[in-house]
């Protein structure tokens, strides 16, 4: 076994503190990345404070892990010792079901192995994650990251990237669309580089009038403040895409009316509470609202290949790791602009 | 003007009675039909009652139309004197918007004219609907009735025919999809002959035991009794498609864990309430829940001749039009094998 350290949660009361702990041998797939950087996602919070109500303790959070290879298993192809690699929301599964033959193996029929607060696919290893030391994945999880981009920020796009730039390609967002992007914080942010880049003519919509500018400079054409009635009723049937990046409650009919007919509104962001959609908001123009989780490996790849070949990494702040709590707190107050990121050096 | 008689609710809490009204004379444009049947749809019962706040008195109810033609105008191509003809729940829109020019009329930007509690396209002009004895139209928001199957069956066609077959074909439902249809009455069991019919394998979904005889008769399948938790859980992931026709509040996220990942439930009957939806019914299969209104006119008359080639109608009861009263209680009660058909000869 490998000995690694890190920073778990015991309970869903306790702070997070420094834990040691056991990784498996480099198997002959595997590889042994030394973690340099790890993004702090949002629901790294809601699963350390169980939030969600699935919490499995000791938890060491972090699923948007990027480092260097110190190691590599016997048959691996992909990687060599020194190369720079990544590890997203899962490190496994099943491998055979339908959604996994078809690379969404977030969508796995068995359940994937999430990279931290869940368990290998035996059911019964925990898995921990990216608030450490190092980590060891089966190649094919795995992905290979370009060392033309800083690799601090490009570490949140390991969750908040693909998380966003999996509907937009699968909803086919691109030139000549009017998108509208709903919140601007760790997805959102991410959300509008990406949906400007692939050429669409984006407005973001946001309760927080100060966000405007920013908005504008990462690549919004538009800004709406959504506490304007006045602007949000001129909005109606105006787009032919939402994502939604809240995760907070808030009231989707505002945002379905603005809909064009035929469209889609999707959500990434998943507030607590069911959200009450009047049946009017989508049946007078046979509009949708649908879901996306994450993305499949080679759609990881092929994003954090774009992002490489068009400049476009997370906007972060980088934060030592025993900085983590109050880092949740100002998360929680959307004090962040836009993706707290742990710089793994200053675990010693 | 053309002297007409017909049925009309004077208030929201005024039963519905004897009403004389003038229709407009017949254009050249326009045919003259007398009606000879019309169907009794749920939203008449809303509609009359005010229930969806937007109540125009006096109200003459009806879209479910047909009958035979006894004038037609100058320029009227489709039609002649003598044959039988159809319409459903709009009689006009504006058709130039996009939706109109993509033969959606239903979706129109500007609103399409409905056949009664509503305004001609001016805005001004109120409607009246198929409680009555003639109705004038313009041929081009009109349909063509086959003399192969009974008429009276063929009434609830226009609305409850077509607000199932037009999703149907949207999410193209065929062969070797599992299909749910949820609830069995006047849309569901138009769902279930008309899924069932394009190849699919149909499964009706209804917390009344006793309906599961009549499921089988129309072509479903398969039988799940919503109240039996088991039978619920043992669904999950199971369908292709959802079609719910239920207007009355209910449990959506119950369905939305049997679609399969990818998959889509749309909704075709309005609950008054709006419904809570859970983010997490949504995101982790990426499924889509959507609205459907009718069909376009082009649509309606495909299905049309659809249900004329494969000999489909509606189950029907036929009511002489002094019993809508007591229709409607029984409708409200779901006392009704499938639709309610006024039989217009009645009113005299």
């Amino acid at each position: 076994m490998i000995s690694s350290k890190g920073y778990a949660a015991q309970s869903a009361k306790s702070m997070l503190s420094p834990f040691n702990f056991q990784r498996r041998e480099v198997g002959p797939h595997d590889i042994l990345i030394d973690i340099q950087y790890c993004g702090v996602c949002h629901s790294d919070l809601h699963q350390v404070r169980d939030e969600w109500e699935n919490a499995i303790y000791p938890m060491v959070p972090g699923h948007e892990i990027v480092g260097k290879i110190s190691k590599v298993g016997d048959h691996v192809k992909k990687f060599k010792v020194g190369d720079l690699a990544g590890v997203g929301c899962f490190v496994d599964s099943c491998r055979s079901c339908s959604s996994c033959q078809a690379g969404n193996e977030q969508y796995c029929e068995k359940g994937m192995a999430g990279t931290y607060n869940s368990y290998e696919m035996d059911k019964k290893t925990p898995t921990y994650g990216g608030y450490s030391n190092c980590i060891v994945v089966d190649e094919k999880y795995s992905l290979k990251i370009s060392d033309k981009l800083p690799l601090e920020s490009v570490a949140p796009l390991l969750c908040a990237g693909i998380t966003t730039y999996s509907p937009l390609r699968h909803w086919k967002v691109g030139k000549g669309m009017h998108v509208a992007i709903v919140g601007l914080g760790g997805l959102g942010h991410m959300a509008v580089k990406l949906a400007s880049s692939f050429g669409a003519e984006v407005t973001v919509l946001s309760h927080s009038a100060t966000k405007e500018a920013d908005a504008k400079r990462l690549g919004a054409r538009h800004f709406i403040n959504t506490k304007d009635d006045k602007e949000v009723f001129k909005a109606r049937n105006r787009f032919d895409f939402i994502l939604d990046t809240v995760s907070a409650n808030h009231d989707l009919n505002l945002y379905l009316d603005m809909l064009k007919v035929d469209s889609t509104m999707v959500l990434v962001g998943a507030p607590p509470e069911a959200v009450p959609v009047d049946a009017f908001s989508l049946i007078p123009k046979r509009k949708a609202l649908a879901g996306s989780m994450i993305g499949g490996i080679t759609e990881t790849q092929e994003m954090l290949d774009y992002c490489a070949a068009h400049d476009i990494v997370s906007d972060i702040e980088l934060i030592p790791i025993n900085e983590i709590e109050n880092a949740y707190v100002r998360m929680l107050k959307g004090d962040v602009r836009y993706r707290f990121v742990i710089d793994m050096s200053t675990l010693s």
